[in-house]
């Protein structure tokens, strides 16, 4: 590829850009639109924009940017939560944007200089020109000349300027380094004190407590108490045994339409039943037949002959799942760290998520059959992982001209031109491949939610993983090894060859990369900006369908732009040294990342979940990744040019940054993982001293109410689920309301509500019957 | 090599058994020996033999294999503790031997099958004859038959019958996992049971903190009651400083040498310096200083000019370590599992190991070195690993005669005679190999102990992993892989070629494995029962030397043994169904280990610690490595043979292993990773109804008094660091005494002993002066 060829891929994606940018600076002003791009906003404000016209409105502004750019990180921190900063900080690490930190210790420390800058301004002005100049050759005019003339290919063999490969190279690892620590220090803080603030949060107080052994005597319920009062009496507060929804909630529903009959039957069966509809696949939560189809028989019938029947016996309803409250944060921690009896299958206590964080259906999942899931899905998306190849294999096919010609012969008049083959070679295969990729993370989603895991941000963070994964696996590699899946597989069962292998791919692929950045990079920030789906969505909804008026509150898809985020990261580490001309483009990207982000996490994501700042050691894993990875291929680059010096100096370099990943890893990864017990401590004796306990206990009682109340909402659980398992993965999570006064609207049912509800349900005898038939739909 | 060859070493090694089993029995009955075979007895019952001269003391008998035979499972608990009972399981394991356990539950399940017996007798009966007969050949007479007859390597291309094999794969593999997951649960049981029992066990109320914080105007002693007093105040009784001993012991001695120096000053100067003349390498624990060999001119000297000194700053004294007793057993393990702090590198806890277990001069080590401790040594380790290629690629030549006829010529007039080629073939090359073995467990030992595990179990149990993984790696893999170190490193570099790679060499290598059965294997297990280091020692030292008598009592050497068994039984799995001729032999080893090691538990070795069973992981880990290995082989050898259905058939097994493994380590694990909270409180609350509580804590404050009396061991802890250090392979631990009386014949010294007793000796003035200087020597 031709360094023009590169010029007009930017061209056509700066003017993309622009495009988008602007009219995302209009469309942002539309009355109409103001739901999709200011979700948070008007979430957090309820009042109405005016609906005038105004020529303002259509003329583009750049004012989101400067108020992004104005932002302080505690606004972000207020607006969106810690996992906000956290990606914030992500990419704050690999961009140049100077930003005043809340803590003024580290402010003048290296908080200004961020890698990619650094790492631009060295390579740009110490790696490009002795790449370019590295052999005696006529150079042709810049535009024209080959892309390859930048990489470190041009460099001769045993050349004396590979010393400055290499220094630039540990200068890049060692300040990667000394930012990653602060970083991760900063970020440790953060968490401590995102834990120290929510003082009120009832999560803290509450352990979830799966593989309650069932007894042929007792209730689930009374097994509860029983442990509990026996084992942590001191600290014990009371339970909650989690319900599968579907039983309890037809009695509630039930109960409550048989109450209404007999003041004022309203005939909402039907619409009850029309927004009920919802199946479930077997996999992924309650088993069927508690969602069961019923014939629709409900009107001719009077009389059901068994009462009794399997579906309705009383050890089904509860699950072997409960949430115990805890007097102190301190006993809950403990609670949920020590194993408690001798058969660890039995009795599993963990830190109960947020109430809106739970993911309710997998709570009734016996705890059991989790390791065998977590397995089956690993196994999954391996896979799948594998499987991707095909279009993968395909897309390398595009990228060479000559084999298009080939294979597509009608093709050969439209490619002879040269603009065409300029389109091709820069632009398509990219947009391809980001095609195929939107289809990842749906795909890691669903996985993640067969895995069982208790909340929604845990299923989003191992989902986020896996795209990781696949990512850095299918982008990196995959292009790298030169495509097809029998290449691949050799290079694999030949681990020594690897570093060669890579050392000669990564140069020859950087134009690729180069372009992936341009296409996948740019554009899917100013998609990511415009909101296309959503905006169309509104249109069809608003203009078309004219349904009534709805928020749309999506989470931010975490899942999906993590990935993206580090694997750019990954890109920029390992062709820093080998091919610097990605540099500008990748800065650009990140500069550009960091306004976007920062506006649509103020404006438009509602955060309901907050997993406090656990991506950021998948963030710290990756980089250290990225940088490992960058050392080996210049240690094989090295080699091949025949510089033993430069390879020999690139060891020790390798040895020093898994030292430092040892360290952090001891030093930092122990706060992701639980709560250290001082600070827990330390609130809970700052509760007693301000007399707050009695006040956070008496919370604590309806803080983990499974039900929200059926007249607003009607089955809120199971819908959530329905619209989950999609798990759309640029949309992000389905768009479940919030309500944020459930806490107060609700009946308070602890002890047994299913027992005395049933009984009322019971004595009301027949009416209920045709009650049930129709809930039961 | 012939079948002549095979019978020709195990005929040797049969007479070397005989006669070494014959010895013993006549050597155990000599009074002067009774040391050396009845260490732990006579620790026991202190009374002395009579030394008569009886006929029947030289007559051989078998009546300690009766005993031995006798004893049941709960006599070798009582007796050596629960780690010998898992030792004594692991080989139970693999034999025949029939034995009647303690629970009734699993005596008649699957209990007396075991799985080599099973196996022998399966591959014996089914699959050596289809091996035999498996070409259409001309059979010699059996005697001068090659071995290789006997392997599946003889059976032809395509056969039918090689669904046999595996059909004897499968029963083997479902036992195996079936008896596994019956060990597994009948050793959880037996732990829980050690747990239980251990009633008035103090390092169950012991917390060990490390890492606590400087301060530069408080001491340690009161930092720690500072922060616990505190956050854990309900249950915190109180603790005790670890202190360096060079240092205090000096103190402490001085103190009490000038006390009785004014009452009766007997000049034991010089003994006591001959006594205490150790050094200390500085990786290996406390600073050297702590040791340093002042000039000797303390009889000249009257005045020493700085009594300030730097060794003698207060700050030195203490370490940053600490036993924290509780009120509680629940207490303290909930404050050894929580995270203390925000810093995860301070105010690190862990259970206390227990007082005789303590590696003291590990307890003194910063925390913040332990990271990069084990990092050295297991890159030490694995450098090791690979240095000692080197003399098994020369035992690789050794068993080719042609080789070895090549290199040393002059040799050739020996090697041509009939019985030495036999006897070089079959005997010589394993004999060597074992030699530079018995090298390898002194230097794990001294890895481990540099790596500073706070315990003397827990340092044995990280060498028992490192001997195993060299063992496996060294014995196993590089014989198969056919020696030398270019062609292993080839063989890794190719992971996917491994299974054929070992799929035509183990079939061709079961010849040396089973002579490497009988010579090493055998061999082994008659010096263990002879002791012959011992037996020579004690000779030298009685009638040579003629010292004075001194118990000898060394621990049970579970890293060298441990490893052994296991190595015998991946050998026993992967030869199985491919070279059954090795069963019978192992077979026999392992009935033989039962016996030897039963006798050794009950009358030589002495528990002096325990792990509560950790062995068993190890164990179980190893055995399900080697079920896999053997797969995989299995896998291998059938593809090769053109058996696609056979083949196909093992993919499943492989998965259904590896899915068993995961299982028991969800089931399983845990409970050796910690203590269950219930039984912690259950044991707790009979305490407390039995009126117990305070009785025990009342215990608790001498239980960990760091310095035993120095009138009768002068510088104990010294001298038990200087002696481990060497690591002894073969005779495991330093026979440190035990002083059963220690705790009660302590001077308590809980609280600030130091200073208190440095004020005591600083007013005694310039008469303390020489004595300082005499003790620091």
């Amino acid at each position: 590829m031709k360094v023009g060829g590169l010029l007009a891929s930017a061209g056509i994606n700066i003017g993309l850009c622009v495009l988008f940018l602007s009219l995302y600076s209009i469309l942002r002003k539309q009355p109409s639109n103001v739901k999709v791009y200011f979700g948070r906003r008007i979430a957090e404000e309820r009042n109405r924009l005016r609906d005038a016209f105004i020529l303002e409105r259509f003329v583009p502004s750049p004012s989101w940017i400067v108020k992004s750019l104005r932002c302080t990180e505690d606004e972000i921190l207020d607006a969106a939560g810690l996992d906000a900063v956290v990606f914030n900080r992500i990419i704050v690490f690999s961009s140049c944007y100077t930003q005043c930190t809340t803590g003024p210790a580290d402010a003048f420390i290296f908080n200004s200089i961020r890698i990619f800058s650094l790492a631009a301004i060295l390579c740009i002005l110490g790696v490009l020109p002795l790449n370019y100049f590295g052999q005696d050759m006529l150079h042709v005019r810049i535009p024209s000349a080959s892309l390859e003339t930048f990489t470190i290919g041009n460099v001769q063999e045993r050349s004396r300027w590979l010393w400055v490969h290499c220094v630039v190279l540990y200068i890049i690892s060692v300040v990667a380094c000394v930012l990653l620590y602060l970083e991760y220090k900063h970020i440790s803080r953060l968490r401590l004190c995102h834990i120290s603030r929510a003082t009120s949060n009832p999560s803290h107080f509450t352990v979830l407590v799966r593989g309650i052994p069932k007894s042929s005597t007792e209730s689930f319920s009374r097994t509860v108490q029983g442990f509990f009062t026996k084992y942590h009496a001191s600290s014990y507060l009371s339970h909650q045994v989690v319900y599968k929804v579907g039983k309890v909630q037809k009695i509630v529903s039930g109960a409550k339409k048989v109450y209404r009959k007999f003041r004022h039957f309203k005939g909402t069966a039907v619409d009850q039943r029309c927004r009920s509809i919802t199946f479930q696949c077997s996999f992924c939560g309650a088993s069927s037949n508690s969602f069961q189809l019923l014939p629709i028989d409900f009107e001719q019938e009077s009389e059901i002959p068994n009462v009794n029947d399997s579906s309705f016996s009383s050890t089904d309803e509860e699950c072997g799942a409960a949430f115990i409250f805890f007097k102190t944060r301190y006993a809950a921690l403990v609670v949920a760290k020590i194993l408690q009896t001798s058969n660890p299958m039995r009795w599993v206590t963990s830190l109960a998520p947020e109430r809106d964080d739970i993911y309710w259906s997998n709570l009734w999942l016996p705890y059991k059959q989790l390791w065998i899931r977590h397995i089956s899905t690993l196994g999954g998306s391996i896979v799948f992982m594998f499987l991707f190849l095909m279009p993968v294999t395909f897309i390398q096919g595009l990228t060479q001209l000559e084999q298009l010609q080939q294979r597509l012969p009608f093709l050969r008049g439209i490619l002879e031109k040269n603009y065409m083959t300029q389109l091709i070679t820069g632009y398509l295969p990219s947009v391809i491949l980001q095609i195929f990729l939107y289809t990842v993370s749906p795909t890691m989603m669903l996985f993640s939610t067969l895995e069982g895991p208790i909340s929604h941000s845990e299923r989003k963070k191992s989902a986020c993983c896996k795209v990781l994964y696949f990512t850095i696996w299918n982008v990196f590699f995959v292009n790298v090894l030169s495509g097809s899946a029998i290449s691949q597989v050799i290079a694999l069962s030949r681990p020594k060859e690897i570093p060669m292998q890579l050392a000669r791919a990564v140069p020859v692929q950087a134009t690729f990369f180069t372009t992936y950045v341009l296409t996948s990079g740019w554009a899917s920030l100013s998609s990511e900006l415009m909101q296309p789906f959503a905006l169309t969505w509104n249109f069809i909804r608003r203009y078309i369908l004219r349904m009534e008026e709805d928020d749309l509150l999506y989470s931010f898809p975490y899942h999906t732009e993590v990935p993206k985020v580090l694997l750019f990261g990954l890109l920029g580490f390992t062709c820093s040294v080998l091919a610097p001309l990605i540099l500008p483009f990748l800065l650009l990207y990140f500069c550009l990342g960091y306004v976007v982000y920062r506006n649509q996490f103020l404006n438009v994501y509602c955060t309901k979940y907050d997993t406090g700042g656990l991506y950021w050691p998948i963030a710290h894993n990756a980089t250290i990744f990225s940088l490992v990875l960058t050392q080996i291929i210049c240690l094989g680059v090295f080699a091949l040019k025949k510089s033993p010096v430069a390879a020999g100096f690139t060891v020790p370099l390798i040895i020093f940054t898994l030292l430092f990943y040892q360290y952090c890893r001891k030093r930092h990864l122990p706060l992701f993982k639980t709560f250290p017990a001082q600070n827990l401590i330390d609130m809970d004796m700052e509760d007693q001293q301000m007399g707050r306990t009695e006040d956070l206990h008496h919370r604590l009682h309806n803080a983990y109410f499974q039900f929200p109340d059926t007249d607003d909402i009607p089955l809120e659980g199971v819908h959530s689920v329905g619209r989950d398992e999609d798990g759309s993965g640029t949309s992000g999570e389905s768009s479940r309301k919030e309500s944020a006064d459930d806490e107060l609207s609700h009946p308070t049912l602890d002890g047994l509500p299913v027992s005395r509800l049933r009984n009322a349900v019971r004595s009301l005898g027949s009416v209920l019957r045709p009650q049930r038939r129709e809930l039961a739909v």
